[in-house]
């Protein structure tokens, strides 16, 4: 089982909680504490060997814990998701693979472009894509069709893998610390758009990568996972750009697999990653 | 305050010291926990806020654990070492550098040189020096000699910074997992001498530095901390020796901090190290 | 266009090689040379902008170079290639995602697996595969079932994505330089079988991939590129292999990029890399 | 011999260099190119074995390149630099060490610090101090009385190595592309003050340092060497700041080496790097 709590700190309460845990005859194989100072916040993830009724362990924590804690015991071991994208294939692509190999800790429940052109990839996977265009409709009508989709879909998480559209506060709002964001650029340098043009204009030695949640601040929002690689005057934009995708691929990838196995603690602009 | 134990696994050891803790009302700030199932042993370290007895603590905590508990509580902040060295000057002129400005987390009671070129610098940052030449002496008789500085200095660790000697199991068996050493490779890659010309004619793209606790297992020890550093066909021998340097420095600085924090256990062969 | 040359070395080679250039006003973007004292060899690979015909390029260069030069002008931009795979799905699905988009820098012609398991992602992707067993047959005949679709295919190179069976020297020496193999460690460290559970037993902190060359000496070939990600006590073998494969689809990826951007220029047991 | 050589493009450029260095029976043993297209830029370095009057194959170089050419032929071995600093002793210890050593490429000739808190550990290694304090006096004479001690010095560089104060853009116009600094952070993330306090606030994952020549524009310099590390949510700003530094001391020796090495040439805000 596994085991995920914060709340406000307090003397006591890995005492509290493991005190429980040992009366059910839990063995605590893995236990991973932090306490913020500066905001006076609790987190812990524990992994335990054996089984207890989950209610049950959930109503006597509730009972010894802050009132304000928000405690998540054996979360669903395979989330459902739904990714957004536009017209590069890595990051899906990826995820496509891992999800097909049974590999990703996550089902991917549908795919949504708001161009046509990764539909054939998500047919060979037998992933369900709709096309959702942007262009000549309202914002709010094209974000409730995107809506349309999650609320027959129910996902745990939204992958925003390179989906290039900005999304409004109404519709973040609806998903806290449920929608996950690739940007492409180690942030918070190169803040915005075309970030390897200003990097190579820049000249910069490496470029990164960025997953992080979104919020309605864009590219505000708290950061899972970063990433570099280097990179040399002989670089172009162009090659910066391809070299930015494999490191965007691979820190999205990892950043999946730290959410999907609930390491990530999200509060206020921060998260906390026991890996 | 920092407490660190291992002992044998069992249900209830978390609830157990967590709760002495809690009764004394010293509050956990950072906790981290692991248990090695192949080996059933468990490893904690905790920091607290709050002050309590120590002596008191110790016997209510030995009372409550397994008979083969190892428990340390408030390891001394400031380690005392004694430095070994050869000829090569990088990894020493590191540690007199943060000795001197207090950031090494240890202090340096002594260096001993199998031969007295690094006598001089030393003699820059006012650390006594001990020239102990291995030529034309016995080996006990060498060794002998190096255990009457040690002695005297009765250091709670001994740095290999490039000592190119190898020691005696007696010696060795004299200080159980209390000698560090640097090892120029990525080891079990390149064991024993002139890694480096082994590394130039297997034409490898990385090399690498291991420190690690000293056995009598030649360069077999319980390894603390590992790193690598990027080459390419440009190099010689020597430019790989250069940048091998780099990370050897580097490496043993970062193992040596773990240690001094007292976050690096030691069970059988392997470390578990709370970062 | 791209010419790359190796031969013996002697002085005025870089004078000779560009003067021909300058004559067939090609102008020169990118050029990097080496030479390798040790075994007195020039490596020599050069961009430039503008055409001319080859023939009369190569026949120039020729009668300009010693006689044992190797010379390449515009070598075949995209690499026809063959895959080898037993079981595992993680190099084999990246290669074909790359193919697919078209940014792989190669065709893949086809897919040879001792198992049948990765038929189906093959056929998704339109790929030809063959199942060809290794068991209860002779591994001469087992390889001349290989050899007959390598015959028919003409590849440029051989990708053995996680084939785990060793081929004869025959077999090998059929294709010197052209059959890149990824190895599941940090070679030298870890030859031969199971390295991920050597990793373990050791307790390092670093697992590393490495991609090269194959010759008839067991994973002793020329190294192409070596990665390497961090792992910690908390990582048991299975995590490892896991972590593992991440590293071994990315180095992999990066080695192939080098071979098909003829990068890689190989002698004797090493490889000179122009990145 | 080394060769380093910029000007703008044009076609026959390595032809009429290499047909130099061939007739005077020079080997070329690496060459490293590279045209800058945007800028129709050429930079070329050359390694040779053999020797050659300098004044002669400077005259008959500059003879066959455009006018605008820059030829440095042999540039001084051991350069000249002056180290300026405020409080802080990591880069400047490295420095020392190395130059103690005679492994740093460069000689230190003076070190000027606008606190005296350095001044201890220059005298441990015989390397002349000056304060020159910025309080209580106009900016101008500050700067004044530091000219006066670089005039003495007549350096080829001026390595900022944790200097806190802004020079004038009359005081950086002195000293073209020949001020180093070493900035706290992963340039163009964290320009300004506090680097760190803003990395701990955005909850980063990763921290970087940057080595960059100085211009007038704050922070905005040819980029030489960056370089990253990671951290997590246990990092306070404090232990953020102690990572910094590690890397700080290690990019700036890595950026001070590639210039010493005369590796580095700079061109308008960018600086191709031979490494």
């Amino acid at each position: 089982m596994i085991i995920v709590i914060q709340c406000k700190d307090q003397i006591g309460l890995v005492a509290a909680i493991s005190g429980v845990l040992a009366q059910e005859q839990l063995n605590i194989v893995s236990l991973r504490e932090h306490v913020d100072p500066s905001e006076n916040r609790f987190f812990i993830r524990i992994e335990v060997n054996g089984e207890a009724p989950m209610e049950m362990l959930q109503r006597r924590l509730s009972t010894l814990l802050p009132e304000d804690a928000v405690i998540s015991i054996n979360p669903r071991p395979e989330k459902k998701i739904v990714v957004m994208v536009t017209k590069e294939y890595h990051c899906l692509s990826d995820i496509l693979v891992r999800h097909h190999f049974r590999t990703l800790g996550a089902s991917v429940q549908h795919v949504i472009g708001n161009y046509p052109v990764l539909e054939d990839i998500c047919r060979r996977f037998e992933i369900p894509f709709s096309h959702i265009s942007h262009q000549e409709i309202d914002k709010e009508v094209f974000e409730q069709q995107i809506l349309d989709v999650l609320l027959r879909c129910q996902p745990d998480y939204i992958v925003l893998a390179k989906f290039m559209r900005i999304l409004s506060p109404a519709f973040i709002g609806a998903f806290p610390t449920r929608i996950i964001n690739i940007h492409h650029s180690f942030l918070p340098a190169f803040v915005g758009a075309s970030p390897y043009r200003q990097a190579f204009e820049r000249g910069v030695k490496l470029i990164g990568a960025t997953a992080h949640f979104v919020t309605d601040q864009l590219d505000e929002g708290p950061i899972i996972a970063q990433q570099i690689i280097p990179v040399s005057h002989s670089f172009t934009a162009t090659d910066m750009m391809k070299a930015g995708k494999e490191i965007e691929t691979s820190v999205l990838a990892r950043a999946l697999r730290l959410v999907f196995e609930d390491r990530v603690l999200v509060y206020k602009n921060k998260t906390v990653v026991f890996e």
